[in-house]
């Protein structure tokens, strides 16, 4: 049982649950470090010549043993980096000792409040001046815009566009988010201000962080370049699809031990990470069924034998719920109220408001605690649901997260972002980029080894008759994969 | 079995196998309608208004009972129809009957030699101008690209560019096309040119084709605009994909009858038509190997279990061959002569290159033909190896090809590419184009009820939130499904 | 496409299709031959003990390429033998007609009527005795009992019990076999008798002919030693269930080009059989209903993901019906009135019973016919459904049956128990046997080089640990496997 | 992370690890039991008649959640319960401290050692007679055999024969047990004896103590009537099948996070925790090589396209190791020394002499714990393995053990099993007996309607037609699901 943090471990420059955790993490990173060779490779390739030197990285990204390594990565090649978890569950506290313990300025526990997790992300990203006061990061790696969000409003404000922050919320997290701003327009007059004129760009890698950055974007408010990792194939097809086949099914298990065969499991959504889902549960024996928007990912589904129908038909024979949409409101309190007694409803989708969590809680259902990350809610009929994580990132909030082999994908190519955002610093737009095909493949190829794989190699005749460079890129920009 | 027709029924404006099979094929044609909802739709839809009306319509395109629903589709939209297969051996010659019983000119026989082949595409695109002579078709439906071939190949002639036909041919096949254009050279001089006068589009369904269509846009060579269908979703990921999964074991089993539990599968290519062909085998118990040259689709082979090494490193333990990778000399006589004995060796993809069948022939093999299209070779050495259809589809050649739903999908796509070349033949240049996403979204959406998917519809509110329309498309261009 | 031959060869002691076909069939036994590797080490090892030497063996057993090997194996090991099929569509007419060429007197072609069927079946127990009479065959080689059935009531009429004879027939196949024994009782009078009197013993292979078995056996009524082929593991487990798992979608796939994917396909019966269909149409994208009356298979469909319900529940929205029970009445006509559409109905159960193929026809719906073996009814309402093989074995109907490697297995142990009981003539009482573990064991043994499979000794030590010998029997007799 | 506990909760007759943790056991009994229907079922239906009514019952498994509930349906039904887990890390401590707070004598924690262990054996059991000694269980029920084998032994002495006693331990479990069988022969002198007379039965629900079992009863040493609950269908094709495809993964996801896709993993042993493991592993990606003895458990394995091979040809390639057989001696110190850097190496078969521990801790391997039940051996060449719960069940061990759902199949025979050994207690020999098929059929009929199955029911025709009553049982004796 991980218990929330009652004192804390703050005698540096962090804020973490407990540093004497420090020794297990570093071993686990050692373990981690062997089964990510992409993006050790890459650390390797860039030691020397630092690309990165002497740049402040903010990174707002789960605070797992994965990201230990990322951040190590991002020192070895000469970064000055700060950092915070991205979700209020998703920190492993033994990794985030270590990190701590290694003097990376760190803001993360387990089980943060959401006053502490934007705390957090305000310590991340202010770096000491040496003056007393505070600098902004010139780069931001981000998982959900979180950071991107907060200098964005904080700097609209400093603008003299007060409208967004004395809105009424809409939300309690939205309230905490301007009460915050408001206390730092009081106590660092001018700091966003500052930290935009030093913020050379952002490299996110959430489908839901990136359509963030796409609309402003879109409406001509990005204050700075940006780079999708998101879409690399590398992760898109890999962490979202194949890092939640396996993570799903282990936070399910920690938080329930339930069996899942012959279970009703009902995926909302049949996107990547819905098609991750679908397929380990029926791995497992349960019966899945899926809703979906989209005629196209509907049709895959129904192509791969899954039943297609909408939630409500589901209700009293579903036994599990799990939404991976990117979009809100997918589990309704009415939806709650009506289903099989003692459903399981999680989240695997980057935020929590997928399931209606605040309507849960105002509905009057008696809460009761199993233990920590899994509730019991019983309604008046009696009939009752397990809400795992709070509705947030199930395989964060009640296991480990994405495997290491994955996770060295996407963190390669938010590495490779990095990079490239400050070498082209002078060059991009503030816009949304891809990494170019050529990286990709490049990501793709450092993992090949480790795992067994011989490639092919084409013929320069081949090469030829195919139209493409013997060394790739071998695919046209619209493929598939 | 199927036997290599020795006398045609050719009284009218067809030229095919047995007029007589024609009561048999309608029947098919008429189950094949009811598996084929969205091409039915479209036809429906747009019967009365007829887009088409009096287009001279050329199709090059494996003659199969689906394609006859295309055909006839094509017909109740207004066109003026010829049609040939892009195959020698993919015709099914009672579809053929029915479609020339129902008096659309058809020049396609299963088993053509390739003389006669190129004659049929030749007939096909010859449209009596009632005056002795003939106009060339308004739009091209191609498959592999031969009709665009053969007419910008004889343009380039009549252009009074010789090199390439008087240039020696590399293959039996290129000799072939070469005698031909010298031939109507000399009996219809100008032909060509008044063909590209009235052509006014192309829209291309195979990987392969498409490939060719970019290359000669590229060089700026491409006479007419193209839609590329290919890449439409429904096409490249559900005929590619799902067609491949369930034909190629049909083509297997009836060419072999053999046991695939327990036998060593090498799927050369895991693009899609590779990831259908690995995933079928292995359901049956075969132990798949995977080769590839791009390390992505490497790395996805990985993620799925399968072994990835080079064709060289499964000799003597590969049982079955299948080739998928649009590419040439994947087979190589030196890998067939090393092979197990008695090893099945296929071919999926478009051509017949991808195995060295010319090389195999020229080899001194002794060929025993086991029945049509099951060819067995003895090397030297004792031991032997199957060959399927001459190293042409398999699924083609040796079954029916892709089962008629997933086809709806294609040829839902190439009657709106035509609708659509037709409708824009004004406004587009001579450019490669992309179906919208909103067709595509429609085509799948055209297929949902009949297997009884129910969508869930957005809310206003989601759809805000999405930044999407209500009624979609849902996705950005770049995701890949 | 297979049509029911009008004229014969029967030139010699034989009846088939077209003996033209006997270079084909022998080409194909070839191939199969390589592939049936159990039985053909059998048939080296005992070739010159040749321990059925002279006796007189009939069988009655699919007449398809692996049954040639059977058949020229039980030759090979001294047996004088005669052949028919047990199934009316299950010929396969060049097996047949390779098996006739070789001077081996068999009785079958594809496409026969009932009267032909039970004709072909007295043709293959009636060895000329030289003098213009017949003698019976001292071994049978069954499958499903209808030689077994045959000897019995004929030699019950002889014995004087005429009541099941002159009792009225409660299906038109009943019919057919009590003429049959009349006719008999009058040209051969003291036939059966004569034929009992030399019967040693009967192996049978299948679940349906075994049940006959042993409630002959339990009511004192079995005449001679028979030995249950069906339940050695190498059959059961392997024939029923992998066999299935392949030639189940090749009937369906040569009988109507259906797309399997999206289907909703309804299984009834979870046994070995309904395993082997369930999870192949699974792996085709076909969502899987399973019916079921034991709750232990039941169970087990559940854990295994499938939706178990009754055949009444799925009217209306299963699109493929499949029956693999063994028992009657399992699709009703009621059900196929009641069925969506252009349902598939199929039987892969040993008799056509499962079906109710009978009121069917008496039904007043109209059948067209597509093409030999597949069938549309269309009944009043307008709705129509597609009966393949007039309800008899799809799998041998419509396609080739199961594939030669797993058949090695269940010939192997038909070889091996006609070996038994010839040499245990004296000994065995008119029970039923089944063959020990040992010959299990070693008839998987002999399967596994092939598929380059490589086993692990025991050392001493640890077989003593387990206590059983070195080279097995591994496992106690109620091991389930 | 759990700790090995320093200090115990040891107030009353019990000896755990934490008494504060039984609210928290209690609240996840509740959840088990309504995961748990067949188990609660009988629990209901026999508790008004008390059929254990003062009978005490000694327990020798798991002590996890789901036994807990086994432990009240005990003594629901009238029992008189004392009990200790038998793996020494395999009791859950809110479980043992919720049966603990409940009343119920239960002496077991996580981490015990192996004297601590077999101590609690001996306290299970302890009947105090109310005058200062002790009385012996009238039923066992027994997960291994160690109760039975304690039993066995102790009387042994008694009765005289002190050369197992005395002959040198070849283990250090065997010593610990010499030592304690010593002790109590001088501090509890004729205790054996006295526990033999009242003893009346044993139910055996493991493959491995099922077989020390038969051994015993061959031997004609077996002292009381024992029920193999082992195998009964719903036992073994159920949780050694189903529980372990879910647990395994389980187990090594929490122990070790590692991404299972894309690895080679080693299962040892096809029989039904080998397929279920197997299967598993697939499911994830990981491509799975089998080892066997058994040629037909071989021949299954290949059918399902596993690559079946030595150990000694995976070293170097495999990753991940999972022994499953029963058998010791598996993975070998050899094997260690020469596998994969960083291979992970776990049993979960029911003993940890499958791998050779003792040989591995005595190699002079550098051992580094990780965390509790994780630790890493790195030999001197540099190369290191992870060894998981010490070669111990690692699904009981580093997981939760099998799921309350299968557990309540396995549950429920052992629940039957009591029932029926002490209503027949004076009718029994001193033998190993299998439930009746009835009452298999019966649990497998009350676990259902839980997951929503509908079963068929025959009809009185069918029932006579196959010869089977209507309402079962279904099968021969033989049949093998």
């Amino acid at each position: 049982m991980n218990a929330v943090p009652k004192t804390f471990s703050q005698d540096g420059d962090y804020k973490i649950a407990d540093i004497s955790l420090a020794d297990w993490g570093r071993k686990e990173i050692d373990i981690a470090e062997h089964e990510m060779p992409g993006l050790m490779s890459i650390r390797r390739k860039y030691a020397a010549e630092a690309p990165l030197k002497g740049v402040r990285v903010t990174g707002s990204l789960h605070m797992t043993i994965q990201t230990a390594v990322l951040i190590e990565t991002l020192k070895d090649i000469g970064g000055d980096v700060r950092w915070a978890s991205c979700n209020i569950f998703s920190t492993q506290d033994h990794a985030a000792a270590a990190i701590a313990a290694s003097g990376t300025p760190v803001f993360a526990w387990k089980g943060e409040t959401l006053e502490e997790y934007w705390d957090c992300t305000l310590s991340a990203l202010s770096f000491p001046d040496g003056k007393g006061g505070f600098l902004g990061p010139q780069l931001v790696v981000d998982d959900g815009g979180d950071v991107t969000l907060l200098i964005h409003k904080g700097y609209e404000l400093e603008q003299g566009d007060e409208s967004w922050v004395n809105a009424p919320a809409g939300s309690h997290e939205e309230k905490v988010i301007k009460d915050l701003l408001k206390r730092v327009a009081k106590e660092r007059p001018g700091f966003w201000t500052t930290v935009v004129e030093g913020w050379k760009g952002v490299s996110e890698e959430t489908t839901t962080g990136v359509h963030r950055l796409y609309q402003l974007a879109q409406d001509g408010k990005l204050l700075v370049p940006a780079i999708n990792v998101n879409d690399s194939v590398t992760k898109s097809k890999f962490d979202n699809l194949y890092g939640c086949r396996e993570s799903l099914a282990d936070g399910l298990k920690r938080a329930m031990d339930v069996m899942l065969a012959g279970k009703v499991a009902v995926v909302c959504g049949y996107g990547d990470v819905g098609k991750g889902c679908a397929h380990s549960l029926r791995a497992y024996g349960a019966r899945v069924v899926v809703t979906e928007i989209d005629p196209i990912c509907a049709l895959q589904a129904a192509m791969e034998g899954f039943e297609v129908k909408t939630v409500e038909d589901t209700l009293g024979t579903g036994d599990i719920y799990v939404t991976t949409t990117g979009n809100k409101d997918i589990i309704r309190l009415e939806h709650m109220r009506a289903m099989k007694d003692q459903a399981i409803v999680c989240n695997i989708g980057h935020f929590d408001n997928e399931i209606q969590v605040d309507a849960l809680y105002a509905s009057g259902a008696v809460k009761t605690n199993i233990k920590p990350q899994v509730d019991k809610f019983t309604f008046d009929g009696g009939n009752s649901i397990f809400l795992l994580a709070e509705g947030r990132l199930v395989n964060l909030g009640c296991a480990t997260g994405h495997p290491s082999f994955v996770m060295s994908n996407s963190f390669a190519n938010q590495t490779l972002a990095q990079i490239d955002l400050w070498a082209n610093k002078d060059f991009y737009d503030n816009k949304v980029y891809l990494l170019p095909k050529k990286l990709d493949e490049e990501v793709a190829r450092l993992h090949l080894e480790k795992i067994g794989v011989k490639l092919t190699r084409l013929s320069k005749d081949q090469a030829e008759y195919l139209g493409v460079p013997v060394d790739g890129p071998f695919k046209p920009e619209h493929y598939r994969y």
